[in-house]
């Protein structure tokens, strides 16, 4: 293994790229490859078999880029996939509802929890168990919002719409008292100010991004993979099972420094 | 492996249990055993193979204890005996040097970082290559402190002759304008508010056991160890080579809310 080797990511669509953006920061001497298999995204009203089944897919294809790392950047495809393909890859697996829920549960000063999450994250109940895991008594809301990540895939996560459609869906968390909600999928993040704005500035979002990155880094450390040497900066290529404009555009407005030109792939044939 | 078996952690005396306090904060549901080789305190001025085979000692000691991860809560023992013994170990083992590192990156602004510990730490040279590899244009700044070991192993870390000699040994690091110092020894945090009040109070302190904890954390996380049904707070046993009326002292009076009766042992016959 050579710590030049590339640091995969993976997620349905363009919401890993909130990760991405987090690890261009905390990461820069990394180099990257990211696969959105925007083609058949959402995963989230999709069953837990054919979740997997795409995740392994999109693991496989990124397997043949010999990364030395997977990061599972997507919250549906972590739930369901996780335990088995960090069991039988060598390389170190990483996904992000731990860290979102460590995250959560140092903000959090009531114990009064929110989650919203893809209708299959949600219903794996994942988060709920990690958290009561850590706070027994912890007062936990779960709200699947299926309309979020079509609002981000289709590039209107700053439109009018937007902001109607989170206003409508985040009714039911106004009154719960919760001081800290998990944006419990990786696409949350592009429809931040918005989904602030409805909950108002009390309440902390926790995007599990910055601390899945954290994690990386770590492990890196322990693993002895990180590329230290490097005296460049490190490299980003992006793949997507769908339509490259479209990914290009959302990636380009989304991270800081990067001309992003992603490579259209196929999946599944 | 069962998640209820003890987290391992051992340093040359009593300051590895500035880690556990961080531990006992952080993760209040993990069983622990800590061993302090306080009879050979100090391990700073020992030569490099002697403190490998006493590092060796202790861990065969808690293997015997059946622990499910190792913590070389000593930076000196972390500077020669790490890599050999996460190598020839099949349970995690985390050092105290790579967390103090990220903090201390993560901390600085004018990258300019100080770095105080034993002569054997500073001997290593660890610490600037870990910080070097990461921030190739910093300033570094080592200085060995041979004596603060000792103070505080004496239960004086508070008395007029701690200020003394830490205002003392301080002296060339004062005009260096660094904005972060390294306590490169986990012994130094019981001297810190001394070390605070020598350098300014516009120095930020980095104190590895909080550091290192969180990666403890991840770890256990990681490798699925963190012993998440308990439903009482975790255990704390301690271990010592030498007096356990001075371990139980300087322990009682440094941690918020155990009351330890340490047991002595003897190792290396």
């Amino acid at each position: 293994m050579k710590n030049t080797q590339p640091i995969g990511f993976i997620d349905s669509g363009v919401g890993g790229l909130t990760v991405i953006k987090e690890a261009l920061k905390q990461l820069p001497n990394e180099n990257m490859i990211y696969l959105g298999d925007t083609a058949r995204c959402p995963y989230g009203p999709r069953p837990a078999k054919q979740v997997i089944d795409y995740t392994w897919e999109m693991t496989r294809f990124l397997l043949t880029k010999d990364i030395k790392m997977l990061v599972i950047a997507c919250n549906t495809a972590t739930a369901v996939a996780l335990d088995e393909i960090r069991q039988q890859l060598s390389i170190p697996v990483v996904g992000v509802i731990l860290p979102g829920t460590r995250a959560a549960v140092k903000a959090s000063k009531n114990q009064r929890i929110g989650i919203i999450g893809t209708v299959g994250t949600i219903n794996s109940g994942s988060y709920e168990k990690a958290i009561y895991s850590r706070v027994r008594q912890a007062d936990i809301y779960s709200l699947a919002c299926p309309k979020f990540v079509p609002l981000v895939e289709s590039n209107q996560a700053q439109s009018p719409i937007a902001k109607k459609v989170v206003a409508e869906t985040l009714k039911p968390l106004q009154n719960k008292k919760i001081d800290t909600l998990v944006l419990g999928c990786t696409h949350y993040p592009l429809l931040r100010p918005i989904i602030q704005n409805v909950m108002g500035k009390d309440v902390e979002l926790i995007d599990s991004g910055a601390e899945t990155i954290s994690e990386v880094s770590m492990l890196l450390d322990y693993f002895q993979l990180a590329n230290l040497e490097a005296t460049n900066p490190g490299t980003l290529a992006c793949y997507t099972t769908g339509s490259t404009k479209m990914f290009n555009e959302i990636a380009n407005d989304w991270l800081p420094t990067q001309t992003v030109q992603s490579i259209q792939i196929q999946l599944g044939e």
